[in-house]
């Protein structure tokens, strides 16, 4: 066991724990995995930032780098495509590619693409939001939807946004966002659609073909949970303005890019346009809510493979012979050590949540599984930016610039600590389950109190006090 | 599987992940311990604490609350006994009680017994420093040092100390252990033992039947490493010295003790005074290198389980309708929340760590598990104070009180930041640990270089800068 | 100025910004104290310790180290005396000794007395709850009351408690305390004192006269602020009864205390037995907060010293030959080193926060600074806490036990978090009144954005979004 | 004094300790200042920004906005100019403008110009590196050196960089730097600049006239120390090489810019060309020492004020009835409550430690300050990314956008944590410092232990342990 090369990646102990779970299949395909990730993804990543042009802007969201497509294909090749299928229920649609694992399973993998957290999902079609949104339109699509947009997808033939977040609005409560409308029009067979979106990623991208946008279909509906639906967008249709690209820090994230966008009375079918069809109006929340789950482990773990590859980098710079000072490696002084430990400590820590929370979908499915879920998701994304944050230190400003991948991961997961829900929502839920054990306690510390008295006064003691 | 009374005290993500990996036996003796802890132990906390005078000295350290014996007897009778004997190899001693558990299942017991620290290891003949001694006696001790000592040990009939810690030195480094020798006496039969120790913990039970010193019988040897044996001294020998009990924060721990100890030429025999005999002597850091890895922990099994503890109390206490300020509800208050899904939160990542360690244990040997254990070791303890330190500061001053075992805990607790080596070593062992990855990341990174190179190269684009 | 022997205790920097705020008289007054510290105070702490018996609990309570009597008379002699009466405004009644100082004065002198945290503000007579006790009578008190009480206070003769926790109550929201009552009795000229009280300081010591007890004594007023005055209980009175002393982690402060009374059915005067006589009748609210500001501020400057004092002790382990680790000092590690500056960094903040805040009352008076007293409050114990540990934690097993000071001043100062009003209430507080200024804020904002519109559109460029 | 504007900026009772020491001029300019920046400056952010061009890279490094140009004219009609000029010692060369404020003064401006940490410095010409670099060339230029580059710095009518990070080296460890020479050419007139430096600040800003380029000139110097001096490269001259700008987080900072320069054989004269003339060879060292001190306390003020307006924004952002979740304002939150108290503690005791190192400079000199200074300079811009990072939270995307500054500063921000020597660097210098401490804290102890021995002993009592 010792020789499996996933233990270049995650750590003995939990490999230790984990192994007996997978599936032989699952232990082969971790090896081509790591193979691929070793000589074709982590090589291409040069390649892959020199293929998107620096300007005119017009060229820049113009294409995808070549070299994405060719991995692509080597990907699909090798079996290593749509992974995160993991429950396998859609998995015909796929054209028997990969898929069928385990959220474990997934888990360890999804890690590993990680370590090359923009090129390795999109090579295999891993990545969000296509994920997600392909379980809304497995889930809940007509068969009309799932032939046009849903097998695309699964195929890698285009790509998808969604289309949730308001302008000016606090979406992280999302019964605010009200000002997306998928209204009546004269047409009796169209809605219309107006709204201003924003923070709606790969809405810049080139292949894109379909948003899903959350909004109001029943305005007046008594309960704020039944009044929304997702509405089928296509991008090039008559009234879609992508307003700009938003920058997370100064990144732009082209070609996929975070976009505002309006939707300036986009005229959809109203048989064909809402997710689920008629029967899907005024299901808008409840797609959502199920859509959120496992999308939100899923980055999770990959945030645990970008810190595992931020580790690795300090490791190597503090080794580096060209950075000592007064005289003495990095690695030689007992702070940077300690840093490391930390690192070490807090990636195996992180780690084992993911596993977990992923292990505990697989036994009683991911509505039973939210507190593990949930802890995960606030955890996991503080860690990460905390390694990072360390790695960049011991670069000094090489850390911060262009030459290291280091600023722009932080900048990537610094919006984790938001996106699906701030921490804060997170941290409220967790601590409001965790309170609902109190009246179980209580009637146990009762019996304990009880019998405790009895013992005391059958002993001649005075009773306790509390 | 949600029905497992388990689910009160470990989460859900772990036990998912666990739960396959427990043989039948071990499933059964956790419901077992489980409702021993809930009707046994729990409610006899309290009178235990009653049971010990408080004054005078004397009495207060002549004699174990009855209670304890009870409840020994009672463990004995429900196969609750020893279940720290993990490895089984000297199984056959302890006359088929308990034992044969892997590290796994006995971590997932050690805690549970850590919901009442101080009561359910001494009555299961799981505690500290017992524990170590069996094994170091067991592994390395001679017939008839097995016979006259681990026997009535692993009957509970003794107790005993493991006297290391120097006064006057810095014995987080072993071989700064000078002041304490071993040495021939005039008799030829005899060693004669002189030194000055402290922190022996047990060194005032009345039950304390052996002392296992480390000292110098070869002082000469050019290798500090052999320089020391462990040396087996009757605490009823003349010359032993109990000088005082020491006190952690304001606590003696009686009738138990840490004790100041002076060992002034106590005469032990040549062959049956050293662990192992003749072939014992000088090899007294080997001995202690391979007692202190499982025993390490151990102690953090216990130490999830406290701090387990302290937030069930810290739920209660914030649920508690006497303790509204300004008309809320303590657990109304965000920030309380917060504090809760926090403590959960790093109970559940430290739990985790604990038992990949463990499971590590199982399939490679403490050993090969060091890097797990050492992660433990140096994180459990100081998430145990935290959650301990919140579960105090909602109980005001109360929190700090005899009123509660929270500052108990808390003052207990923080012992193991240096215990069994400071929190500060193995941080730096694991940093350095983890250093050794380098020269194999280097190669991988050159290799990625170079290839990412030549598709740069092949695709006209200029090279890398990094 | 560089020789100034204040600059052993305080930061130059701190120093340099104070120095010309000081009269001279405090400047040599300051050298007096330093003086009486180093040649008085500080040597004569074990003598103090040793003088207070240990056993049997009826000694341990019943007597007065001597040593603490002749300090108390150097100190008088010397003028070091009283030197907390900041406002000076009942100086005649301490017959000319001491105060007159500024509270920037104080500070500086408080904090180091805090380096003898428990002997120096009892050898000056500057210790709580005493001086908080004195300020309420000298403000509060009817003449008789002043005569009877503060004048032998204020000389010292006698010691006093402030009883105002209750027993199974939140007190930390005062309006909640109602379980102990001051009602009429069928003797017209009495009042009934009846109730639970806890974590009265002093109330053990031999010397105590005086407990001032906040009770009911109006329970149907509308306003819950009017309902409640201060008694004036003797301790020697019938019916005052001291359940026993409470621990904080394990000591027991004797011969002072923090314990829990019961007062049941003391007799007090109608009109001499309230605090300002009948015109104090429903004004205990108003008087508690009168006596908070200045007191938790005197607390923040003494644990400034209390945390430079373990600091002081820190640096002398770490450099002491006898615990070199692996060859080396533990002053040659750097994650010591690095440990000393943050403890460094830290007092030192927090000093200049204590003394801004106390500048801020001589300037405005206590009212003025709630702000800046708030903030020195929440952070200041905290900080001195960690100071502290990393102090623990360099000493190892020793740090936490009777051979070092330093366990219990961590359990002392544990008590500052909730003292006074625990952390998170004076943290919602200060947070609540920096919110305060939003709305000047927005006035401000609104103006800036519109000027900065005006200049984009005379510029041609677009108007911004936000 | 309340109504002084300032206390919209700093806290009450900074502002107490301070004002005292604040000549009447100071306040009046600080009110200039403050009008300057309310009624100019802040407004005129954004057009900055909009006069900016994004592309194409050759118009965005090509003009300086408009806009500068004008503040920069009305700062100095008003006296706003060139107010870093403490020392006053060639004040006279400023043509009367500014300077003359003592260290204190300058830190309460500075940290108010911080509020527009871009535009405010640089449209009072108190910038870095111009600031720096003026300081350099007052203090050790020769006369005609001053005429060419001091008097056009001072009148703001060029800019300036300072050449000393190299590529590929660790240079926080200046002795590293050895890749640059100035050595002789052939004509014996010249020496020839060779060099790979980067992160030169400025160097893209078209206003840029003069490098300030840290070279070796005695690589045979037995002394590490006397290898190199300061040589003046004229950006414009044959042989430099602007590569590329370096982004930091993403960020480019243009027109100013980091670039990576290549200095490819550049003549300079021999006598001229070195800072100092031939006097100058050698003191490379000596010159870079003197600049650091009160330009790291010049970063530290201005941070303070970033960190004001980053809680400000926080502030505002909390209040908007727009970003209501679940019904409630974001300020009703209890966490966020403490987090904006929090924030305010943390500003409010950076502040006074930079107040009281600028004061300590006034005192006793910038050398005799490096203790408060350093705890500054490692303690100021982690608190200020912590406070951004807060600010950013509560916005969700929005605040790691364009849309916010907050982003942009906390990006700026993360660089003073290595720039001017990394955080790690003066941790452990101010942490040997304080151990200096430790001969003189011996020999007290000492003292007081002996003598505490008399006073147990007279008083029959055993000694003590320690």
């Amino acid at each position: 066991m010792s020789d499996h090369p996933v233990l270049n990646y995650i750590s003995a102990g939990a490999w230790s724990l984990v192994q007996p779970l997978l599936s032989n299949r699952a232990k082969d395909l971790l090896i081509t995995l790591i193979d691929f990730m070793e000589n074709d993804v982590l090589p291409a990543e040069k390649l892959f930032h020199a293929q998107i042009p620096t300007h005119p802007p017009e060229a820049r969201w113009a294409s995808v780098p070549p070299i994405l497509e060719e991995l692509t294909l080597r990907a699909k090749g090798r079996g290593l495509w749509n992974l995160w299928l993991s429950g396998g229920d859609f998995q015909g649609m796929a054209g028997g590619q990969g898929g069928g694992l385990s959220n474990l399973e997934y888990a360890v993998m999804a890690e590993i693409m990680g370590h090359s957290a923009i090129l390795a999902p999109q090579a295999t079609n891993c990545s969000a939001p296509d994920t997600g949104n392909m379980e809304v339109l497995a889930r809940y699509g007509t068969p009309e939807q799932k032939e046009k947009y849903l097998v695309p997808l699964l195929k890698g033939d285009i790509r998808s946004s969604f289309a949730m977040t308001e302008y000016g609005v606090a979406s992280s409560d999302a019964t605010n966002i009200r000002n997306t409308t998928a209204l009546p029009s004269s047409n009796p067979d169209k809605l219309v659609v107006k709204g201003h979106k924003w923070w709606i990623t790969g809405a810049g991208d080139p292949r894109n073909a379909i948003h899903i946008v959350l909004a109001m279909t029943d305005p007046q509906n008594p309960s704020p949970h039944k009044r929304h639906s997702l509405v089928l967008v296509d991008p090039r249709s008559k009234g879609v303005k992508i307003v700009r690209p938003l920058t997370v820090f100064g990144y732009d994230d082209a070609p996929e890019g975070h976009c505002e966008v309006v939707y300036d009375g986009v005229e959809v079918d109203v048989d064909s346009g809402v997710v689920g069809g008629l029967a899907g109006l005024g299901k808008g929340f409840e797609i959502i809510q199920a859509r959120l789950g496992p999308g939100r482990l899923h980055h999770c773990m990959r945030t645990i493979g970008i810190a595992s590859r931020a580790l690795e980098i300090l490791l190597q710079r503090v080794s580096d012979p060209n950075r000592k000072t007064f005289g003495k490696y990095l690695r030689a002084h007992g702070t940077v050590i300690a840093d490391i430990a930390h690192c070490r400590a807090e990636i195996d820590a992180a780690r084992l949540l993911v596993l977990a929370a992923a292990r505990r979908i697989d036994v009683v499915g991911a509505k039973g599984a939210m507190q593990d879920i949930g802890i995960a998701k606030f955890t996991v994304p503080s860690m990460a930016l905390k390694v990072i944050d360390r790695a960049m230190q011991v670069h000094g400003a090489e850390g911060v610039s262009q030459d290291t991948p280091l600023a722009y991961y932080y900048a990537s997961l610094r919006t984790l600590r938001y996106a699906d829900g701030p921490d804060e929502v997170h941290i409220q839920q967790i601590g409001k389950n965790e309170l609902k054990r109190v009246e179980k306690l209580d009637q146990r510390f009762e019996r304990i109190k009880k019998e405790g008295d009895r013992l005391l006064e059958a002993n001649g003691k005075a009773k306790a006090k509390l």
